[in-house]
């Protein structure tokens, strides 16, 4: 196979409007090129010709463990270690109620303040249907490692904060973590595709992560979940759905799990935001996650000398040390919701996260210095020339 | 709108490869003309071109609602009632866990043993997690009427038996259990777009369903779920996921359920897929699906009757009474599976489900009696012809 090198041959396999400097890839990654064809070909010729014989002629039925074989390259992670499906919610979800379980004598779930809230309100939920006294814990970021003890059930955390960028050190953190008997979950949103991950080096338990972000899946791509071999035949499948029975095409009345991560599949697969996420990794079969991470450090340190030479009204949040910081550059600024629509206006896209954060995502696969330097420039105008101020900018959208 | 005749006029709307009869329609719906260029321009214009500002400028966020309203008149819901997303596993999940909440007290699920096997595996981990001393009571299909008691917490069903196409009375069991304080739970796999469903005249409390058999929308299409609105604003979310809180873009660290079925949701919705759905539901906004049903009715009478004439050998296990089928015909054969693979090599496409049953799906949007005919015609050829004892037929697929 053909390496690619990050951007200088991958930046042409994506589609991006032109004058469009793209930086919310950590949201929603552009276009891969090969997508519509690929979507439009299982469209086509499998579901439409094919019919229900595609679920054996098309591989459609074993599709969520083979993509998962291709994620799992990208997170450090085992050969059959990692499924794709449903979404992330779901899958920190079926996670979670797994390492409780393997830890009843304890009801501490411990997580931070930096956790993207949908993990902690799945949680939540789950605690609630557990009904069986367990507590979420919640310190700041910086207080995680202080904060692990022998009462804590699992450590349950997202590597890269979503609002800083922060990255917490997984392998030291899941060392300690062991040792005081915790099991691990860790969300990999801002992790998979961002930088390099090593799941199976670090020792983690379990780990989830979503599609369309960094790996350019599309919009309510599948999220995927690694289940560390040693635990996959014995974690208990909560949400046990008929796809991740034994012998699904039995139609037994009684539920027996699947052997290893195979029983974290629920419902029927999502077919063609499947073949979507194929065409994306086609890409990313052929580029060195390592090039990707040191490409994606050079434009973040770019960014904030730009940012931080022309407009001091904005406030860094990221780490400037590249140890502790994912693939995305945020500033804290009062006006920060309105200044992010005065540069979308301005084709410089990143993003507004509550109260006052602007977040500026790395993606190096299509976004270069070249483009840094210019947003760079609009964002000055922006700040420096109060424009952010004009009340067009002040109009709150549904989602942001 | 202008209407659209059933067959005459929506025939030509969808792709079918030539010579084929497809009477597995039950299973994965044929593809609508519409979808391949509806998926293709979200894919090249609102992801490509708008990218993350699609949630807003094209509405993803709020789609799941909007199409809810689609799919809610045609099983008879109140609009704002059907939420779409994730797979019915998921949706029978979060119904199941509301349930059970509303009532306390009671500790007995009751199911049939025609009810599809995700929804009692997915009551069996619902049942572990609670770990409440639930237990999931199954009877015969002929038996529950009578097994409902004060003892039961909820009642759920499928309407219609994935393998026979026996069809409960909705409108009487639904009756009858409010009156012993029982929650109902229906799922509509099998019913919605096969047969007029009114869940509001009804009374029904939950009821769940997927968009990928007779709704059309592709493999792996999302479910839906209808909570009746005097339950939406205080029926507890299990799986209470970032879309289904109050502010879901206040990132707040604590969940607040959203009011309504909005709260149903969970993560982020799969935009692809919800595009080829909207794609089918342009053709299922112009029928009338008690047109769909007579038709459907009258294709069923017809291929029970040629079948019984020249194959006795095939024992029908569907009811002959309109009232208690659904849309498909079965038959028990001992060769079943063989039989199926035979017909499958001579274009008829039906499917066959463990341990002897021969489906054969009607779906008059597509099948007229000139496919019933000449399927009926095949398959004499098949079983009064012995070709299903042939050795090419008896080799076992990963996926039937």
């Amino acid at each position: 196979m053909t390496r690619l090198r990050v951007y200088d041959d991958t930046k042409a396999l994506f589609h991006l409007p032109d004058g469009l400097i793209y930086l919310d890839g950590n949201s929603l990654g552009a276009l891969p090129l090969g997508v519509a064809e690929r979507v439009n070909r299982v469209i086509t010729e499998e579901w439409g010709n094919e019919l229900i014989r595609a679920w054996n002629t098309a591989g459609w039925y074993v599709q969520p463990r083979h993509v998962g074989d291709r994620i799992a390259r990208l997170i450090g992670a085992e050969a059959g270690s990692v499924m794709v499906g449903d979404t992330l919610s779901l899958k920190v979800y079926q996670a979670l109620a797994a390492a409780l379980d393997m830890t009843p004598s304890r009801k501490i779930v411990l997580s931070d303040t930096g956790n993207f809230p949908t993990d902690l309100y799945m949680a939540e939920g789950l605690i609630a249907t557990l009904g069986r006294g367990h507590q979420l814990r919640l310190v700041a970021p910086e207080e995680i490692e202080g904060a692990l003890s022998d009462e804590i059930a699992v450590l349950y955390i997202t590597e890269v904060d979503y609002r800083t960028g922060r990255r917490h050190d997984m392998a030291k953190l899941t060392a300690r973590a062991h040792a005081l008997g915790i099991v691990t979950l860790w969300d990999l949103a801002h992790s998979a595709g961002a930088l390099p991950v090593d799941l199976a080096g670090s020792g983690a338990d379990f780990a989830a992560g979503c599609t369309y972000k960094y790996l350019n899946a599309g919009p309510g791509a599948p999220a995927f979940l690694y289940v560390a071999p040693r635990h996959a035949d014995s974690a208990r499948a909560a949400l046990s759905g008929w796809m991740g029975h034994a012998k699904p095409f039995a139609f037994e009345l009684a539920y027996a799990a699947a052997g290893g991560v195979e029983r974290m599949r629920v419902g029927t697969p999502p077919v063609l935001a499947m073949a979507a996420l194929e065409a994306s990794l086609d890409i990313w079969d052929k580029v060195d996650i390592a090039e990707v991470r040191a490409r994606s450090l050079a434009l973040g340190d770019l960014l904030i000398s730009e940012v931080e030479r022309h407009c001091p009204q904005l406030k860094l949040v990221t780490p400037r040390d590249h140890e502790r910081r994912g693939s995305q550059v945020s500033f804290a600024f009062d006006g920060g919701y309105a200044a992010m629509q005065a540069l979308i206006a301005r084709g410089v896209i990143g993003d507004f996260r509550a109260p006052d954060i602007m977040r500026f995502g790395l993606t190096p696969l299509y976004v270069g210095e070249n483009e840094i330097i210019r947003a760079a420039e609009i964002i000055e105008e922006v700040i420096s020339g109060e424009v952010w101020r004009r009340p067009e900018y002040q109009v709150v959208n549904a989602v942001t």
